[in-house]
């Protein structure tokens, strides 16, 4: 099992969910500190990214603190997408301390750091049927049971920014476009 | 009910049609001055959003003219939309007069202005089904009868420029992307 | 002389001053509708542009009508700058409606436009040394005697939003910098 | 027939296959110096748009000095797509040398650069059903025979960089999001 | 004496210095977290801005550890800057967890956030004429003596990743081109 | 003495002299292939950079083939700056055929790449008080003699695209902006 100095576990985080609260304690034991970094910053009010940067930081620490997670050990640093995925790399290492691997899920994130000649390492998820990012967002559309997927203090925060109101509104003004008789393009 | 100073109307008008023209008949009952912004100004060429922003405001010109409602009262102000919606409203307020209450019926709008403690109203819409933007470019795609739900004035006008005809060839161009074997991606 | 049907009259208009105030009423002269473009739209809040283009559409509705100019002879449109030069021209062209020619006094905007064969005319400047924005910037900074180049109504305005005072704000914070030892580079 | 001094040819060229080929030798025939410009040049890693502009001008190279062309004849362009469509005519006139007309088969390049006078013609396509870019990617996703679609340095050249397998890599990662329940919005 | 759940500092820490460390401190007695902000994140290699964002919080990370402060009390966040100064409060807070004021010596980004009605804090500072980053950037340049300015560890970091050499390059290159003969306007 | 395969020559070539002439002949003796990347390809109509990117490479066709040059050794590529200098190496080799060495006497470009670990090679410039471009565009601004820095070939064609004349009219614009009495801050 390698051991490094400084880690970094890349994703959106929309929202914080219990299987990424379990890949960072998987992290914490083969790093000494471990960077969080937030990808697709800038966007927010959207079904697929909800949430701004600024509020996924602050149930990432709601989250971590409840976990009882030694938050010195813990940094999150907000990425911001960029156009051409060419630079995407340098772009991150340009905005992190520097770093000895990286743990993902996400595939294409692997393909664009690994032809860089970063490692990366796909961390082990539990229960991924349930616990994605995305299921929980439809679940926060057909307003059923989310909160389940969660830590209770970070569902308790997203309640409380109306971050669930939110996504159903996003989703009802989107419907009304795809109810439209078929042959529209918008 | 209220009396404003200065209203905001915000929509695209893609093509400008007779249900825009309805609701700045209506919303002029309720304001001294109405700001007309118009979203996404920097789209043109798409099926979406055909039109350029110029012409857009000159349809809009004409079509108020002919209906005999007075343009000192009117203010046409082109918003090029933003990557980050949470920027939006602030954009907004940056690129138009002090205003006292949007009207829109984007609820995509209205959840991005009220978060921000904007007060938001809904026009009421006449005949919502036939006259609304996404429609009436199908029927210019189609090369049916879209002219009866503009201003005559507004339709001759776009098939001056050869608004229909480019919206056609917008569409032909993606159609045989579409009709590419199953598997195709793009 | 030549008449036109639509012209645009371009400037940044910070402040909108009585030597714009002239040259609007000499333009009108020559053309049935004119357009004012309010160029670096997207820029407030330094030294060069301290007002948004909100604030500059406010100040000229202001005082167009104070001096009772016809307002439905009038487009007021924001054009953002653009980083590439050789593409400004066609942005114009694309978010304004159609026109005949281009007023105005600054030499980089008749070169571009020039360029691309657009008609361009300068309008006469009266009391020039005094009556330029650049000019009653620097008053303003100085708390000096600006209000008699502008309109009273628009410098009432100015006042009412507080926007002497951002640019003297704005100027403490650039002099601080200017004010360290020799060799600095910021 | 005519004959031009510098003509261009306009295509995205992923991957750059035997049907672009049989154009370049027909456009030849009829101009003296050919342009060829490629489009959407910041774009890479998406299905649509797999390769670099380096790779695909690399991959040009290859396959035109194989082919036995004069590459004193070629100069090879990239052209960044921008945002606003209605600028896309302007930019290409800012980044190329002169040229007499403009040669492409993609209708919406067509109908942009119609709109503003220039001179644009179609080249014959031959088998278009199976030379066309989207259909090769196709192939390479689905491990099918693509190879003899392209020259053979060129296909060469794209396994020696891992393209092929990068398309395949780009396709799996978005097919898991697919694959995801029905309402899932991403 | 305030006391605030969750306050920000914001800078650009080009490089971290004893100023700031004191700042932090002081701040800390009337905070319960603190986020620091490392303003203008996207740029780097200029000699007003020649670390990256990265390196910056790298450095700040160091010097904190090393002056005892308590890491999990801490958030440092970068916040790019945005073209358009009237969107960066917003911008801010859509980046940054909600906070209940802001502590900064900008004389220009307090005029930013309290046209935004954000509370804003002046932290005292001491000896400002050495400890401020123009100066030590220029003594960098001069290669005289700005370690002392600096905790050691920082200073030492900075030396590992030649930040001191890469800031002196910078500075030759600029100095080629003002040395040029009068006239000259590059 | 190395050889490459393929190497590279980084400039702006506002506008292509003598100087550059020669070290393309100097660096053909070091190559198989050379790739002429013109940088700040965006900018044009300044007065650092009054050329666009076409007409740069149409006056390097031009001068390269009145030099008898082989023009199926030369690639010239366009490589529009990027804000973020961070990024500048990977858009560089993102947008380039694969090359082994970068010739080029701006030592910023140089500082940029050696960090990315890319190998930069300075060509021996002659007589470079006068052969440089700042030099040739202020002579051109003063309307003295610049034709005998360049090829004669290459000095005809700026005079018919009336460049000379399009730098002077951009320095009397910008000089009407700096006679303005002190204390301006435009």
């Amino acid at each position: 099992m390698p051991h490094w100095h400084r880690a970094v576990f890349i994703g959106r985080f929309q929202p914080f969910h219990l299987g990424h609260l379990d890949a960072v304690k998987q992290i914490l034991q083969e790093t000494d500190e471990l960077i969080i970094a937030v990808g697709s910053a800038q966007y927010s009010h959207t079904l697929e990214n909800p949430f701004t940067s600024g509020e996924r930081i602050e149930m990432m620490r709601i989250g971590l603190e409840a976990a009882g997670i030694d938050l010195r050990r813990i940094m999150i640093i907000p990425i911001p997408d960029i156009g051409e995925h060419s630079l995407w790399a340098a772009r991150l290492k340009s905005m992190l301390p520097q770093f000895d691997a990286v743990y993902t899920n996400n595939q294409f994130v692997k393909l664009l750091l690994e032809e860089q000649r970063i490692t990366v390492i796909e961390p082990k998820l539990q229960n991924r049927d349930e616990l994605n990012a995305t299921n929980i967002r439809n679940l926060m559309i057909r307003n059923e049971d989310w909160r389940r997927l969660l830590q209770p203090e970070v569902a308790k925060f997203i309640v409380q920014i109306k971050g669930d109101e939110r996504i159903r509104k996003i989703a009802s003004s989107e419907q009304k476009v795809q109810q439209l008789p078929r042959g529209a393009t918008q």
